[in-house]
């Protein structure tokens, strides 16, 4: 019997052309798996015949948009993952998640070897290689774009030497990689990092810039999850839907930023995520409100190493798990509601309500009533400011 | 001779109220002390004679708000200073300044012991108090509004009485402090957290929702201090005041959080800081620029610290210090320009430039002819991955 | 009916006399509480005679040595806890014990207040009182010794005046306080910190300069947890007591240092904990064989803000509750065992083996036949040090 | 003219067959750069004279160790340089320094390429390259021993087959790294973790469990740096020396342990480095009595990852600038004495005397008399122990 490969498969001209690129270069048969993580775009029973037509021998899809949602962007809410204080690791997120397919195909399928269609510049190869080693360290990896030169004019000339079922003379400008939690852009004249982005380069949000009426909306967390929106009660794929639709609409999430890549260089990325961006604005917010400050302080630190993580690749890895530990607990009482306006690409929480709620009126009020016993503040002070006083007066003696 | 009282003085009606109150109960002279950090409203002469007219000894006003943008603002947004992520400090920045003018004082006019007109529940006594203890702790502190029951309804019937020169009849639901970095307002109807703000308690801002034009701004930085803006050179105090106006005028730095406050509790507030939150927003995306991945990585935490310290009123404090050290290191290469939008309450760099940039085109495009040795990724996706690969492994055995 | 205190009662001058003391200042009845951590001394019976004998309307006493042994000294030693890299908290993990009993106490006999007898200038008083508002925040503290005047001469005329059983004459000049974990010694001499310890300050530990043979033991963990000592399976009291045993005869777990004090001052102490030093040097280096190395990184900040937190009476406290799953998610794997040589005051891991071993001989042996891939390693280095290779550049182009 | 290479040599037989094999390689000249970091052994002459018989064209030798002290051992030290709580870095900071002399020797002679003798699996390959490329970019690396083959038995041969002036018979069990600042050896029955070391492994030290007198020793720190030993004024580099010569007489120093490497993987290693040890002990002893606790705390962590970097490799890196900024600024009241007893194996303080000690014996004596305000206590733990207990009290209204 032939050996095989399970080859992640998105349906589009490099990968399709994988299939036969790979089947040549190994002799082994080749299975395609395509994952919808709510990129949408095609059906998948279209990108399963494609896979088909260009010479698999088997092709996988899978709708994995509700585990998606559960199991990868909602840990991702919990910690309030930005990358530099503002990717929502949109594409990080998924990499796991389809490196958890790609495994179970392997195991099912008796693969021998692995392939993806990334460069050898991106953060993409690292994310699946370093999955993949930690799920299913036997598998051999065939990377052909980094590799063995599957550039993309050979894809072309591959394509139509051999009459495969795509339309090679799409030329889209951009480089996207999409899913449920956002968007990626990337394109020639954004490398100059001088140049602003320009309206054609979005998708996933209107301009914010346009008027329009603001938006007000109501999410209902519970124990970090997002439970309902305006009431009604929603799974978290239906969240993140229904906020990426509303959110988008105000033109709320979209990112321009340099950002530091993993494989060692500084590139120009413009995002847009407009459910991710208002969703976690919302559930810091009503963090602020249920979560003890000594635990708070902590956790920004806990979650600014779990996006760095996560956005390096390492999802599986025992830290990031210990890490999941520290933030589903630190979840614990993060229930409640948090009211949003959405409007010219602001989310701005203005209202807050919790049973789990530490905010307490009656200590924090001014008015006269309050129960906070202001004849401790003195003692405090005295003892809070000791050493920074007692190494004041030594700096004092010494110089 | 007598002895003699500081008082951090602010020509309204409590501290106002002081002088004398303060006079009767210690039998000593009060020598006020007003500092111009930035806050506008009355003229220093006029605040300077109320406070001999309500029985000071000795007036001291001064215009501190060049030493407050460099020696205070400045070092706030080479931090990329935001309190939980949202608040740029801005009363905690003025009081060390005042602390420190206070201590000037009390050596200058031989006074005992310094006062201010703190409550028990807020963080400015904390402040004022901890910063007095490093300058000068010899003096000993009045808090009459905390101690001494000097409250609103005594203070009015004490300036009555005695027929002090000042308006007690303006009243004013908002309890306000506001600086050259921001303003903070507090309200009886915002301690519901469910309650939105209005736009009446909004002064250095005008509504982002309004229709205008998008105003488009250039920002230089020279080692991470703000030194032009659209190519004009400026002084610190002049940029912010500049940004204060521009960005104001877009909505920009409206903040609405609920708050983790030093004395152990949650508190509702409600902040504009335009310039300051444009700013750091400028700023951070010039060090996304010119400071490189691990330095940018340990610096939030640094940043983070850096801000709770101040916070929590250790200004003058040897971590402090210590952190300075640092932060200012770190700054030494963001010198460049940074382009944003300001617009519907948005603050959005689109673009950037520094003769220090770490981004190096050649190595980031996808263009052909980049010089990124692509052949060296394998083998380092290999080392990188291979501790929780080795660790996977291990689990797999032992499960 | 009469209101009730509960009081920390150790048997000793102090609290007898307190337990009249309180009676008289309050008209409340005194409830004792005594609880054996591993103090030794006197037997818990006479403990509870003398508590009745000195006034007491009821006297509880309770071995809580299993208790303290697994709810509060492994967790510890999962976390490494050595506070300032030191002190392997002793007194700090007891406190918040007894104080957990003291809320049962007050709950079963329906008291209204709860008394200990630690000054002001201590961190006892901070854990319990601390620990007392986290637990049952209706009770009222009191604390006579700190508020009261209960000074150590006033304590020898009550008892002598009463007539109460207890020897006043006995006169030590240390203060001592002592568990299962270790114990701490306070003495006159000793606050001169030029003065090195005496022999005589000691009783945990023989003195490490003797001469004797080296005593070499094996220690057995399961998920972190000592389970085993020589082979022979014992409890983790029965491992703490034997270990105190076998490196208590070695001189092993003096410490002499300046500590940074919760109250803002620094002192001077003097511990000796044979069994906790051992076992976490033990532990320790089961975690080097085992635990990853991005998670043993982080996890030091983790194990040591754990510290901070007990140290600093913060015990029953929402971050100490979610470092807590952090922590022992990090010890799932740290099962094995670890050979020590306990000798001259040393305790030193010599051997190491475990079935959950992360060390691959394989990977890591210079001898041919190794399984590494040594050609990865010019990739690796590459990516690995290109940001700072870029960054050289820039600054060697901008000077 | 020939294309130039700098050799990173070291006298012994891989480095001296590695001139010949890279000339015949590659063509070029080698010039042979041997620097003397304390390792003693030959003399450098012998060493250049060796080089030149091997065919060197140029050999380069400098006496490095004063250098090696001062701007490599004692940053170290002012950061408690211990990776994984116990190796002080030894072999992790010569190469720097070795790094830094490689690089002016290839501009002084105009070398295009550099060459050291590391194996693809240890740290020091990437020390040595991480460095290059930050100090000397444009010079291309070979590493012949991992990338051309050049392994022991072929080098043997090499060296019989040319002649070469090199005792190839001398065969040490043992692999050895040794600096001013302490001694790695590695050797195959160390390779099996459950084996103990045996007395023949080490150099620097005597076994500590042979009966002695101890031996009491005075150090003094000005800022951190260490400046005299028993009252006598001494260099950096006699400093370390004296203390490697009395600490090691006392077996102090020795480390076993099994170590996280940067390449990925787990190996054991066997330290000794009784210099360091002593200085680390008595430095953070001083450090508790002169800095103060906010500044301590932090510093922990800003001393692990500082030792964390300069073992990965990233000396010449922005955040380790920026990190060396911090800790010189937290050692500015580094000054004063340190008594220690070196015996068995230990270096323990027992006495310590600053002019800049926060340590105030009036505050910390539990003596009659002392200066500290007891009565603030209780304001303080109310307002400290606030956050908990509002959260418990929340935890209960919702379990």
């Amino acid at each position: 019997m032939s050996e095989r490969v399970v080859l992640a498969y998105s349906g589009g001209l490099d990968t399709s052309v994988a299939i036969g690129w790979i089947a040549e270069e190994t002799g082994a048969e080749v299975v395609a798996v395509a994952i919808d993580c709510g990129q949408g775009g095609e059906d998948l029973d279209v990108i399963r015949q494609r896979a088909l037509d260009c010479g698999a021998v088997e092709a996988v899809v899978a709708d994995a948009r509700d585990e998606f949602a559960e199991e990868y962007c909602v840990p991702a809410l919990q910690a309030n993952a930005l990358y530099m204080d503002r990717y929502p690791l949109v594409s990080a997120l998924s990499r796991p998640l389809i490196v958890k397919h790609l495994a179970e195909a392997a195991r099912y399928h008796n693969a021998t070897m692995v392939a993806h269609g990334c460069t050898g510049k991106g953060n993409d190869q690292v994310r699946f290689e370093a999955g993949l080693a930690a799920l299913y360290p036997e598998l051999r990896v065939l990377a052909p774009v980094r590799d063995s030169g599957l550039t993309r004019d050979r894809a072309i000339a591959f394509a139509e030497e051999r009459g495969l079922p795509i339309d090679v003379t799409k030329k889209s400008p951009y480089s996207i990689d999409q899913n449920l939690f956002g968007r990626a852009v990337e394109t020639g004249f954004l490398e100059d990092i001088w140049n602003g982005p320009i309206e054609d380069v979005y998708a996933y949000t209107s301009d914010p810039a346009e008027q329009r009426q603001p938006d007000e909306v109501v999410v209902t967390f519970t124990a970090g999850v997002p439970t309902a929106v305006d009431g009604k009660e929603l799974t978290p794929l239906q969240v993140i839907e229904e906020m990426n639709r509303r959110a988008g609409a105000q033109g709320v999430g979209r990112i321009d930023m340099v950002e530091d890549r993993l494989v060692g260089i500084k590139s120009r990325e413009v995002y847009e995520a407009p459910g991710a961006i208002a969703l976690i604005a919302a559930h810091q917010e009503l963090e602020n409100v249920t979560v003890e400050r000594d635990l708070a302080r902590f956790k920004r630190g806990v979650d600014q190493r779990w996006g760095e993580l996560v956005y390096d690749g390492l999802w599986f890895s025992p830290l990031k798990n210990a890490l999941d530990g520290f933030v589903t607990q630190a979840n614990e009482h993060v229930t409640g509601d948090v009211r949003m306006v959405l409007h010219g690409g602001r989310a701005v929480p203005t209202g807050r309500r919790s049973p789990a709620s530490l905010y307490d009126y009656e200590l924090a009020t001014y008015d006269t009533g309050d129960t906070y016993d202001q004849s401790m503040a003195r003692g405090f002070i005295d003892v809070w400011s000791m050493p920074a006083k007692i190494a004041s007066l030594r700096d004092t003696r010494m110089n």
